[in-house]
């Protein structure tokens, strides 16, 4: 496998590059991604699908270009696939063609149910749920995967999409009881086995849409990807947007680059979502290039990830931790710390996958400055621990990279505050857990220790001096509930 | 040099140990510090400075464990001096005796001057002034250094320190005269030419000053290490906490573990204040262990880092940077536009230092996450562009970090939204200048082009397409009072 991958994506709408390092087998982070609206699909669906010349032209630039920054990154291998507008054309060699022989580049048209099946690749992944529908909205068309019990089961694709619903209708300021009818037709197309109460969005109108919702709502996780909206409360934002003009779009937080195709986007999700009975879109920022990437990567690996591994904490640790015996040590102390500490913390045994997590990544802002490391880490975890946890996921392991190591004192976070609160005790004991395990550890040398717990103390058994450990505990745990003894042995 | 360097510190109040790690030839950041509240002094003073027997041990114990951390972080040096209490020590040979055959420690004892030397040292080569007095105060003694012209001129060491003082006055309940007239003698020993405006203030006790102040101005940068006190508006600060009570000092927000020896302290700075005559202190988070760490590091250099080099810049690069020919190249055509655009930014040639610098680092974020990479950038600067620079210089940097890339609009800082009004015009203009020359290279194809300048427009001549540059910039360029032509040459 190469380090550095580059996928391009020639949609209807955009042409699009991203570029993955692999900072390890299976660790990779995205290194670089970069766009041009190029459009292809201009002009075609008026003309039989034929892709027209200028269109043409403004792709081979673009992508021409895309082709130098993914040399200046020393890329080893290019994967580029082209969908809908390419797909559907007559004459797609001659793009093709021209394509090889003008820039050297292979481009590969994929079917709609490739595509659909990259996308849930991506999603299953990248994401943190196992039963749910993919829905790619493109300029071209529109692709679904059924995803039961984390498998693939059903693969769908809609020759519906933004860009062609603009040019069919809304340029054409047909009634909207047209393009209506016309969705309702694609629609029919989609198996009826196709139900879930989940929906994840993927492609560029469901990132739009999260975007705009996220910033009316002054939403403080800095991150579309896992981003839940919740139809209950917000499918009136959506019928909305769909009747609202060109220049009140400003009110809705779109940003001007989308104001064209937003509200045939808003459209097909919506008669999507009642389609399939959801209640619920989780926002992707992962899609057909991620699963492109996904597939080439763990190719013999069934397209899944060994059991246990999450790429995100992978390379982070690769990116921004020096000392992987540390945290093998702490990780296993904190982890017998959460198990003997069950009668003081009385939290559910689930808690012990967090305290796995957070246990691993307590230092890695020590790599940005030691100083305030803590802080740092909090929010490496919070803007790049991206791929398989939800938001609540995220900011609960960061807040227990930011409190741990010191005396628990009560939150100072003004954004997040609420969060904290709710969670308090979960905050609290766990990270108390880590910064004792790591405490023990304050000479590095992995002393061997062994724990019991009686009536609010903890005994610690030890076979060294822990001297600056004793002088640390001491002052980290005033004002807690918890007493600690140790009991040397020789 | 070796890779990994611990450097340990053996004061009269704590023991203290600091881990640096080199990025490169003379790039370095600090990995770790870790700290004992020895207090070896304890006793001593009223004992003709002779080190008790508890005192050694708590030594002893401390030390062993130091040494355990610098080998998990395979140090390959360890450099470690003894000031003060050691010094004046009349029985410090059976200590450093004891050191080496119970843990294979080999201590220097250093004399006054050569402490304050290596404070000068660090200050000189770390900090952003050519002429201060460096004053570290101790738990035994306190070192001068006078800087002037970048030229270390003058040493001087007094036994004069927070612990002493402390243990021969406070605890004893004398009159504060008596303690008065005891610094004034020692103050006596100060040589006359010692005498600046500017102070630079080294040791816990100037650290715990300025961190309380910071504290008490919600001050937003959170980093001790060039933060400017002026003594104009905070001398009475000073007067204030030496006459304060144990139990009132919360108030002044000094953390409990300076409790014991903070008036003392501040009563020294204070009496040295006013010697010398300066106004203004510049809290110094780097020190005698600094000092040793960079005469070790440059001492093929005349202790000094090459001209125009910076290691925090250099370290940032070495540890968040991937691509060193875009930065070159982006630096190079930032420059040569902040020069054709001097009529419409209309700003002082100096400013160019921070193009320089700044274009540097634009892209550094993206090694966190590229998504939000600027914002990213902007942490990273702030947080870890610490020496050689004031807040403003980093605040400034940091800015147009977070600022370039993309269309200008305005600020959205809440915490430093003043100093961006302050600073607009050179914030926007300096992003600007670094968003045209890295949207140059968009393709990272470090493309050949020329620049002219003349009402209102900027000229660029290139010899390739620059297709995704055109599509970006006209977004960029929306809204300032910029039109850019090129001019295709063949």
């Amino acid at each position: 496998m190469a380090k550095i991958t580059a996928i391009i994506d020639i949609g209807s709408n955009s042409v699009r590059m991203t570029v993955f390092k692999r900072t390890s087998r299976f660790g990779f982070y995205l290194l670089k991604e970069i766009k041009s609206k190029v459009r292809i699909s201009e002009g075609a669906y008026c003309n039989n699908g034929n892709l027209q010349p200028v269109a043409v032209d403004r792709a081979i630039c673009a992508l021409r270009e895309f082709l130098n920054v993914a040399k200046a990154y020393k890329a080893t291998k290019i994967l580029c696939v082209a969908t809908s507008a390419v797909r559907d054309a007559p004459n797609r060699s001659d793009f093709i063609l021209r394509a090889k022989r003008e820039i050297g580049l292979n481009i590969k048209v994929i079917d709609g149910a490739k595509e659909a099946h990259y996308g849930a690749v991506a999603a299953l992944n990248l994401l943190y749920v196992k039963d749910a529908i993919t829905v790619d909205i493109g300029g071209g068309s529109t692709e679904l995967a059924l995803i039961r019990n984390g498998k693939i089961e059903e693969l769908c694709s809609l020759n519906l999409g933004t860009v062609r619903l603009k040019e069919l209708f809304f340029d054409n300021s047909l009634p909207m009881e047209q393009a209506k009818n016309f969705i309702r037709n694609e629609l029919g197309k989609i198996p009826s086995c196709f139900k879930s109460a989940t929906i994840i969005g993927i492609g560029g109108t469901n990132r739009a849409i999260a975007d705009a919702i996220m910033e009316i709502e002054r939403y403080n996780v800095e991150s579309i990807h896992g981003y839940e909206i919740d139809l209950a409360i917000k499918r009136e934002f959506f019928d909305r947007l769909i009747e609202c003009k060109t220049h009140k779009l400003k009110n809705f937080k779109i940003k001007p680059e989308r104001y064209d195709v937003i509200r045939e986007g808003a459209l097909i999700v919506t008669s999507i979502v009642d389609l399939v009975g959801a209640s619920k879109i989780i926002a992707s920022g992962s899609g057909v290039r991620e699963g492109v990437f996904l597939s080439d990567l763990l190719r013999n690996q069934n397209t899944k990830f060994p059991q246990n591994f999450n790429p995100s904490v992978k390379s982070l640790l690769d990116r921004f931790c020096d000392n992987e015996e540390e945290i093998l040590y702490i990780r296993k102390i904190a982890i017998d710390l959460f198990d003997v500490l069950s009668p003081i913390h009385t939290l559910d045994k689930e808690f012990a996958r967090y305290v796995s997590i957070a246990s691993k990544l307590v230092n890695i802002g020590t790599k940005l400055s030691f100083y305030n490391h803590r802080h740092h880490g909090f929010l490496f975890v919070l803007n790049s621990l991206e791929y398989g946890f939800s938001h609540y996921d995220r900011l609960l392991i960061a807040m227990i990279v930011k409190y741990h190591g010191r005396r628990f004192g009560g939150f100072d976070d003004d954004k997040f505050l609420v969060f904290c609160k709710h969670n308090e005790v979960i905050i609290k004991w766990l990270s108390i857990i880590i910064t004792i395990a790591e405490t023990i550890n304050s000479d590095m040398s992995s002393p061997k220790v062994s724990f019991s717990y009686k009536e609010g103390v903890l005994y610690i058994q030890t076979y060294s001096d822990l001297y600056i450990c004793k002088e640390k505990l001491k002052n980290i745990l005033k004002e807690v509930a918890l007493r600690v003894e140790f009991i040397r042995v020789d």
